[in-house]
């Protein structure tokens, strides 16, 4: 699986701190920062130490090179065939901690926001969907196309059709086309659309502007608002009225509505 | 909690009969319309007397002044934090009778139409997003900006999350930013934008549009929309099935079809 | 019933294999195409029939004349009235027959793409939700008018409500307005919207795109799709999983894998 390029010699995915953000950087380009077993166990690695992490308050996730991601690794996978069980078991394992590590995306208590300045393919798009929100370039592009190769996108589109409507999502899954970076703006896939070279700052600000606010409120809603939408209306009423009443009677709460009333600027507890 | 202003002297929710139209104008501008105790019970009272007033066959929510509503009362809320349970009580109390309101007005056999012509924040947005349609002006803004205070707007973003997709909804609800009429349109929080001055007529002519209606389909209607939403599609097939073999066996069907094949104007039954 | 016009000579439903393709012609322009009986189950025997044909690798449902389809035939429904039963049992029977068309487009192994010239009522904009893509002509219009006839449209609403967010389809349902193709394509209810003499053309370039990949693929991924979008988050990774451990096991992946590896075009099996 390995080749020869200098990128072995460093980790697949770059990690920094920028103030209270953590900046995630898939870095493998010349493998167009393809899923593989390293790169999902980096990923997994940095999200476990992320969430437990107090002074990191949230995450943005870019990646090095035109490809944002292009997936699995498909030469890993195909490998995998040689042995006796033609694959089965490591299909399941790496299918496996590829969806547990989009849903530690889903479960992280920091929101996550992706910066996109090129082509989200397939598990790529899965990964721009598990974000909470996402920026993309101008010329970034997303398909979901393993229909092509006869591997249907069926673990992204648990994503992608969490994101967007049915037709727009079956439109990407069945005829594997790219959609451009408006379009998957405007079906409800990334929030903002700039010029390339301010994605990477325009994520970076949306990140601080919600680190800026109180940790444990932001914890606990992103928490709510993925329970809350599996749920009944009355269900996600009742579940909801709860979590709002626990809320209330936090330190944040009490501090910022003090605050909001005594029109000065709140001080959060540490989480 | 009380203020010596004039508005204490009227009631919290103004009520007028409009031929067929029950018009609902929350009336504390001062207040910024905020959801408080009495204002809640005033919003439940007047739609406990709605569904079972035959007569009223839609209903209009407008407001008084620039802000439609500005959501919880902050301040009725602080006071109770001298409580001995520090307003455990008081929070679980006023937060279920807010989610009883909201769902109130999904289950009222009217429809419900928001006529926001200012500013509709945290459980005031979710207002908006409760209501079956929404008609907003032009300078009418939305936002859930509960995670600025460190009160995350857990129960708003119940109504906010069935209205609009999961990346626009969780843009509003991490930022707490103001999204404009027209973003709020494109996103599907509100059905038509209109200059300020046309907004209660826009929404009254709705009203009555809907007014001329068969009461008994429209009632029948809007349950089944909100019930079979949360069924799988066979179980919602099952259902809507037999919904619609009730309607066909009603008056107002057998009434409505002769007249369509005969082309003349159907009367309805009372309800 | 039935009326003397040269319509009653040839069947409801006209049926021609273009390639890999079916296309499916509701052919009783006369009657605006209604969901007769017979045209129900025209459409019931058709889509058995492709269901078990490995041949047809896509559908196409076109409809001649200006109305793609009005819906149900109100002239037999209200005949039924006649009954000692006052068409109870009738009703009960002909909409689950409906119904039962609708959910066979949905679990039909190939991809159904409505091509919609005309105007698609009630029971036929149903028909239009319930297809995979859909693609209308300029002048194409969408309504579900039930409601001014007593009757809400209370099953084509569980199609429409899978489409379109939820103001929108109240809108569409309480005033039984029509909205035109270019607002049924930015709410989601079609994919394209082109000139009226491309529509079957646009319809046919899509079908032909899907049919050129497996059919194996297409047909897992057509299924995991509407089965997923049912289950939450946790549940629906667990069974993408496995659907997609089996697609790698199948000899489409591999063979697409390799093909895709290798820079070659994949053969694909039959199914």
């Amino acid at each position: 699986m390995t080749t020869a390029t200098p990128e072995t010699c460093t980790p697949p995915l770059a990690r920094r701190r920028d103030g209270a953000i953590e900046v995630l950087t898939l870095s493998r380009p010349a493998s167009r920062n393809s899923l593989s077993e390293a790169m999902l166990a980096a990923l997994a690695e940095a999200l476990a130490d992320i969430k437990s992490d107090r002074a990191v308050r949230a995450v943005v996730l870019a990646a090095d090179g035109p490809v944002f991601s292009a997936g699995h690794d498909l030469k890993e996978m195909t490998a995998a065939r040689g042995r006796p069980d033609r694959g089965h078991g490591y299909f399941v394992d790496v299918l496996g901690r590829c969806a547990a590590v989009m849903q530690a995306i889903v479960h992280l208590p920091q929101p996550v926001i992706a910066a996109v300045a090129g082509t989200a393919t397939a598990a790529g798009c899965q990964l721009v969907a598990s974000c909470d929100l996402a920026v993309a370039a101008r010329e970034a592009k997303f398909c979901t196309p393993g229909v092509n190769i006869g591997l249907f996108c069926s673990t992204p589109m648990v994503a992608l059709s969490r994101n967007v409507g049915a037709k727009h999502a079956l439109e990407m899954l069945l005829t594997g086309d790219m959609i451009d970076a408006e379009t998957a703006r405007s079906w409800g896939l990334v929030n903002r659309v700039v010029a390339k070279d301010e994605v990477l700052a325009t994520a970076l600000a949306l990140a601080n502007q919600i680190a800026a606010k109180s940790a444990y409120a932001v914890k606990i809603g992103k928490e709510a608002f993925y329970r809350q939408r599996e749920l009944s209306l009355s269900e996600a009423y009742a579940y909801a009225t709860r979590v709002m009443t626990e809320n209330m009677l936090a330190h944040d709460a009490e501090e910022g509505i003090a605050a909001f009333i005594e029109k000065r600027n709140p001080t959060w507890a540490d989480r």
